[in-house]
């Protein structure tokens, strides 16, 4: 089967999920057309996750589809942006037709959970890795930013933390092939939840927001980076996974929850945010009162 | 270094080929965050280059870059698409500040060439490979499809084509590292140039255009099947360049130059276009009246 035919194939097994309101032209020219809606900002990310390093080679096709859309439509949620599009460039050792539709299966599911269109994407030969454009709407100027965090914000976070983590820490998720093989755990890994309503929602309310990908304590760091500021973290509210240490629910990353800053957090989020901590003036991020640190790094120190 | 620092190294580099008119944030947040020019439509395409398959690994990594992000403007201009904005996914096998320098000086160089601001992007630990997605604004209903083609229209070329077909089998293209090293041949091969303000152009008089990446036989192909048309070539009528095969001409990929079917070329393009040959009702491509078919292939048939 040559590149023209794959590419049938996996338009084939998108169907609708390539086509969106905004939609003017989807898969097969040399690029997509899209309307964007009135009095809305165009919020873009890109990710690249590469087999082996990023998520496990072996694991089912659908699976990491799956999951490879929803961490980037991760990004989307960070900034309140919903709606949109993704283009999806994948790059494959060998023509597997089967491989590459339970791939697309995967992406469209996601896809519709997150409320993106999958509207192009490019298929190349090379050691099996996946790259994501995403791209969400914003009411104009109302993107939430890492760099907002004030003195006197309490910092808060979706959810709980840690599970992902220690999925990986367990071991197995490359012998995981359809979802009928997670558990828990291992569910938390191969099928986050982007967290686009609740995006949506702290729009208004929070004065930053980041998802977190390389866990709490890094990724907290480049908000206070960002905003000037330092927060300090109390232990005992970290919201911890069942089955994580709180080490993990710190330092472990892949959990893409929202941790936001604010006077206040919304009342209706449909994942409920816990207070972690506050954020003060002295930059740094701190831990029970003492500097803390850690999380994924793709080079190490 | 580290993932951040290495971060930091590029968008210094970048400079203000972050910054452009309809950019709000560029990048170090989650997302970046553009505006998009009232009345437009928005333009999206990803490409993925896997080192040593896709570029020779070794090159000089301002030409890596500057070609990277020149390859995937090409396919804006095939649209009649202009502005816009890169997001740039690279992923390497070690942290080199130095390399990572000199592709982000290619990546801004091309991005002013292409009228483009780089946005935004994200690395990773992997085999090197780089992943570009690229946006541009049309006029709302007015991008140029490949569906388009009608018999009775003339089909156009711009420039001359094979010349990087010509250096990639003459070699030695691995041992090119910075400008000065580049003779004509392994110069349309390195800088090739997204030929966006002729797709300006184009839009109005061409019935149909694509980019010119995988070799004129086999993109035509892809003309023909969406236009549902066939198209006649005249083989004294292509434009080969100098030290180039017919062979190359046809069937060479990494032209990037832009085939386009209508009326009448227009007479004011940057860079001229030469008429091969005409469309037919009977699909298929045919070169002096005999089926001709070839090009590159990711997956061999």
């Amino acid at each position: 089967m040559n590149e023209f035919e794959l590419i049938d194939v996996a338009i084939a097994e998108l169907g609708s999920a390539a086509a969106g309101e905004w939609v003017r032209t989807g898969p097969g020219d040399d690029s997509a057309v899209t309307a964007v809606p009135p009095g809305m900002d165009l919020v873009s990310s890109v990710d690249a996750l590469v087999g082996g390093v990023h998520f496990p080679l072996t694991a089912g096709a659908e699976l990491i589809g799956y999951r490879a859309l929803m961490v980037s439509a991760s990004d989307l949620a960070a900034m309140g942006a919903a709606g949109g599009f993704a283009l999806v460039a994948l790059c494959m050792e060998r023509a597997d037709p089967d491989w590459l539709r339970k791939f697309a299966r995967g992406l469209a599911r996601a896809a519709a959970g997150a409320g993106l269109a999958v509207v192009g994407g490019n298929l190349a030969r090379g050691p099996l890795s996946i790259a994501l454009s995403v791209h969400g709407y914003v009411p104009a100027r109302q993107a939430l930013l890492r760099s907002g965090a004030r003195a006197g914000d309490q910092v808060y976070v979706t959810g709980t933390l840690g599970a992902a983590a220690a999925a990986v820490a367990r071991g197995g998720l490359d012998l995981c092939m359809t979802d009928t093989d997670l558990d828990d755990l291992s569910r938390r890994y191969f099928l986050p939840r982007a967290r686009i309503a609740e995006g949506q929602v702290l729009r208004g309310f929070a004065s930053s927001a980041i998802d977190l990908s390389d866990g709490l304590l890094q990724d907290l760091g480049h908000v206070c980076v960002a905003s000037g500021v330092g927060v300090e973290l109390e232990s005992a509210r970290i919201p911890v996974a069942a089955g994580a240490t709180l080490e993990q629910a710190l330092s472990g990353g892949d959990d893409y929850e929202l941790c936001f800053t604010g006077r206040a957090a919304p009342p209706d989020l449909v994942t409920p945010a816990h207070r972690i901590g506050r954020v003060v003036r002295e930059p740094g991020v701190r831990l029970d009162g003492r500097p803390a640190s850690g999380g994924y790094q793709h080079f190490g120190a």
